[in-house]
């Protein structure tokens, strides 16, 4: 494409508001008013030009690392997929509740696909039919669709969103691994040039399939996983599958606490018994628990139909209980850290723990069973640990290092796959040497949540004045802000000197003219609230003594230059950001 | 973007089959077979590398006339829309036999919105509030979804397609007009540097609303369009709004013939009587008309209701009659060549001609409403012409030429809309002058459809041999083909001899190394099959005697060339590509 001679801001639709609406404002509400998106319907938004220029930029960025680092294509699957062909992979019950579910006046049954394993591994099972035809590396970047249940937080959690998908085949599981590795390596030089500082986490693979899998995680506040780290090793877990070694003990066996779950279908509540307060072996401070740091993960590990959204788990229970016509259960999960005799005090002909909630239909009224667990049925050698990873816990891989506990926001996820996709759709080679023989694909999948990473970065980097964006997605790395009385042919020439760097390292750096009718200080706010990472002003001093003004600040730098040291400064400035 | 140093077919996937599956090919089996794309489901695609590749080149030269012609900007809507919107703009009833409708979880209606007048209008309601906001030039280039009762020829008909659409905000009914004057002369462009003889013809506004639209149709006997052009003037004009000089007459009025149509709701037959044979008033041989020639967008004009898609009326007819309970209605529609007594002889107490069809319920036990309609209810000026446009009939425009009728496909429409969907939607601004008072914008709305481009060009300019593709939108504009013996490095040093041609006028050159293992005969059939629009083979004559051979199967090109004039004429055939 012809780059235009000049490309001026007042050519540029972006509507930005200086007053934010509340006090508080987060991300998504900055990349409202900075006009990069407007929200259409619930999780559903309409990217305006600043916004599509930020995700054309990070798409092109994923896109070049997938092509050259991996050899992968790019193709572009349809946003339709069929209700038949989730059906054959078992996933369109699995996920019902979060397909886009619709049918065509044939009445055949689509859906809105949230991600592509069933189509790619159709269309790959038409095309590729020998070992020769393989290893295949196939990616593309489109919007995919779920029915959250409660979009929140803008692009972090929306029901339409952007993602990078890359489906890789292997003829065997050795180079299927072998692949797995290569992008793992790839996805830390894309975080990397991005300048994020995100964690890579060992995960569990859900209901993907395959038994390998890692997320890449960027620590925020707002994030709504946990990710555990070591301070000494490079042992980096989601909280799902983190492990750590328990160095603390019960200060009492009477001081305990219950939380109670139920699950989806209300037949069974759960009580989960944990300590109210503990002692670490090493000493220091005593450690106090509540609820909040119940690992649900682990509960559902045991209660895999457990329903996390319920508050108040009780009054259900009570209601499924006296309706009657179902069998109820109650389950009680103990905490390790608590004694034996605390487990066989729950249950028994006389329980001397109240497992029974009160204010309840009484006992004898309902025909219940009641059942005690207190070990970890999948790993007999791992304690059963219900409370969640503690920042200051010992790390179980290096064992001498401290984990940290963070908050953390998803933005990638790798997962090897094995044969769960191209076993159940046919996608199959040819053994070699026996021509009658065919084995199942070997695959694996790979996504990058574009949309995610625009929310993600806009929250993690913004301060009071607006957003900041790193050169490698910024919508322009560099604008140039005239004050009044400027001879616009100047502002040119400072274009012309900038615009002439064109890359610096992988990253090119594209110019603006804010040539708007408007005062210096005005557009100067609004260059601080879409956040340009380099601003160049030609004001007072320009008039003055022809010197320039560079503004960065996230660099904290503000300094008056010489037309002529221009290039140089910016090239340095662009590199770092 | 940074190119890599090298681009080898080795690393893209386009899975291409040497033999057609049947005798007879047309563009999109060849599409298939040469690896552009894939059918995934009815009418939906996936595009493969290459497939996908075109489709950006033809997406960028689109926006950047867009954004460098026009100043517009580029936003990308959601492909959701609500029904709740359309309802608004009470399109949601009007096209809902083509939406795909559906609910979330909490049971709010949505749609895959087929154009996004509503959307964007709505958008810009929110945020320009006075004419100085205006105009606005918004575009965007995203999948359109449309539940096609017969998707047919893939991406010419598809239910899922890309499509370049821009909407325009003025504040006066002037300057409205003045941009749509502006769209239609980039369009003009836009299809000039594709080289495609696309003609504008004036078309009418449907149910988009506003009274002025053009619709930019190429050439093609797989057209579903008729396309109606002056041979002497510049008159262009779509079958539906075309006029032509009445220039022959009946040979004698008995011989007529009917056509018979009913209405959707199945009550009202119609009856078009035509002459069967006419003298053209200049001499020349008698033309003979059947039912294909009838021109049923002017049947419609007076029958809006008539259901196109209908081949046997009567039996419909006769049932609904039969049932009763409904009043049914027959409708003469009588073409003006036929003679006043004709009409006459329709109705009356003992009608001569029998309108009323036979082996249907007798007449007199049915009681029906049968009227004569012989003028031209929206023109008395006009006479009611019910006869297609023929090749040959004299131009309304100039009068001395003669008209060439032609089947069509079309790439493009512009709408001057009015303020249909800004008064339904409240996209108003303010007076001036009267801060109380708003009135309502001017819009405009422009589209190109890009994947029906791409299924139009292969379709347009294919061979036996495979597809040809216009420089400007091929996959990679050269290819280089390398024998068997010949050495790699040699191949590397005639690729940046090419590479550094870099851009010819507004088309940048592309050039990639076929290195696959592969005879050299296979390569080339692949490269025909493909269509690279220039093939560079290193061959027995590289061998021997450091010749290449230069082939160019759109332009009869095949030549024995140096090294050292390569650039030249390489550049040479770009620009004439």
């Amino acid at each position: 494409m012809i780059p235009p001679a000049l490309t001026r801001l007042s050519r540029v639709w972006f509507p930005t508001k200086k007053r934010p609406a509340s006090g508080v404002e987060n991300g998504h509400a900055m990349l409202i008013r900075a006009g990069f998106l407007r929200p259409s319907h619930a999780g559903i938004f309409h990217m305006l030009p600043l916004g599509r220029r930020v995700q054309t930029k990070l798409e092109e960025l994923v896109a070049r690392h997938m092509e050259h680092m991996l050899a992968a294509s790019r193709v572009s699957l349809s946003a339709v997929s069929s209700q038949s062909l989730w059906d054959k992979s078992g996933r369109l019950e699995n996920t019902a509740s979060e397909l886009f579910k619709f049918s065509d006046r044939k009445n055949v049954g689509y859906l809105l696909a949230p991600t592509h394993e069933e189509e790619i591994t159709a269309l790959v099972a038409q095309t590729a039919k020998t070992a020769k035809d393989l290893p295949l590396r196939l990616f593309q970047i489109t919007p995919k669709y779920r029915d959250e249940f409660r979009p929140r937080h803008g692009l972090l959690r929306g029901r339409e969103f952007v993602m990078k998908d890359l489906y890789t085949f292997d003829s065997s599981k050795e180079s299927a691994l072998k692949t797995y590795d290569n992008v793992r390596l790839v996805y830390s030089q894309i975080f990397e040039e991005m300048k994020l500082p995100v964690l890579a986490a060992k995960a569990s693979s859900g209901n993907m399939g395959g038994n390998l899998s890692h997320e890449y995680h960027l620590p925020t506040p707002l994030g709504e996983d946990h990710v555990i780290s070591c301070d000494s090793c490079n042992y980096v877990a989601n909280e799902e599958v983190a492990e750590s070694v328990l160095s603390d003990q019960v200060v009492s066996d009477t001081t305990f606490r219950v939380w109670r779950g139920i699950t989806k279908d209300r037949t069974k509540l759960v009580n989960v018994w944990y300590p109210k307060q503990t002692q670490p072996l090493d000493g220091g401070a005593l450690r106090e628990y509540t609820d909040l740091d119940i690992n649900i993960a682990e509960v559902k590990s045991i209660i895999p139909d457990l329903d996390a959204g319920v508050e108040d788990a009780l009054p259900l229970w009570s209601t499924a209980a006296a309706a009657g016509g179902t069998a109820v259960e109650l389950v009680n999960i103990v905490d390790c850290r608590l004694p034996l005799s605390f487990s066989e005090s729950l249950v028994g002909t006389t329980p001397t723990i109240p497992s029974w909630p009160k204010n309840l239909t009484p006992r004898n009224q309902v025909p219940v069973s009641v059942s005690v667990q207190n070990t970890n049925q999948w790993n007999k050698d791992r304690p059963l640990n219900l409370i969640r990873i503690q920042t200051g816990d010992k790390c179980p891989s290096c064992v001498s290092g401290h984990l940290k506990a963070e908050r953390a926001m998803e933005l990638g996820h790798t997962f090897y796959l094995g044969t769960r996709y191209s076993e159940a759709l046919g996608a199959t080679i040819l053994v070699p040497n026996d021509e009658r023989k065919a084995v199942p694909m070997q695959m694996g999948c790979y996504g990058i949540g574009i949309s995610r990473i625009i929310g993600a970065v806009a929250e993690l980097l913004m301060d009071e004045k607006g957003l900041n964006w790193p050169v490698a997605i910024a919508p322009y790395s560099c604008v140039i802000v005239m004050g009044a009385g400027v001879d616009e042919q100047d502002a040119v020439e400072v274009y012309r000197q900038i615009n002439q760097i064109g890359r610096v390292q992988a990253k090119y750096l594209d110019v603006v003219l804010d040539d708007r009718q408007k005062t210096l200080p005005w557009k100067l706010m609004d260059a601080d609230l879409v956040g340009f990472p380099i601003i160049v002003t030609l004001g007072r001093e320009w008039l003055a003594a022809k010197r320039l003004e560079i503004q960065c600040r996230r660099l904290g730098v503000k300094q008056a230059v010489e037309i002529t040291e221009l290039p140089q400064i910016i090239a340095k400035l662009h590199g770092d950001l």
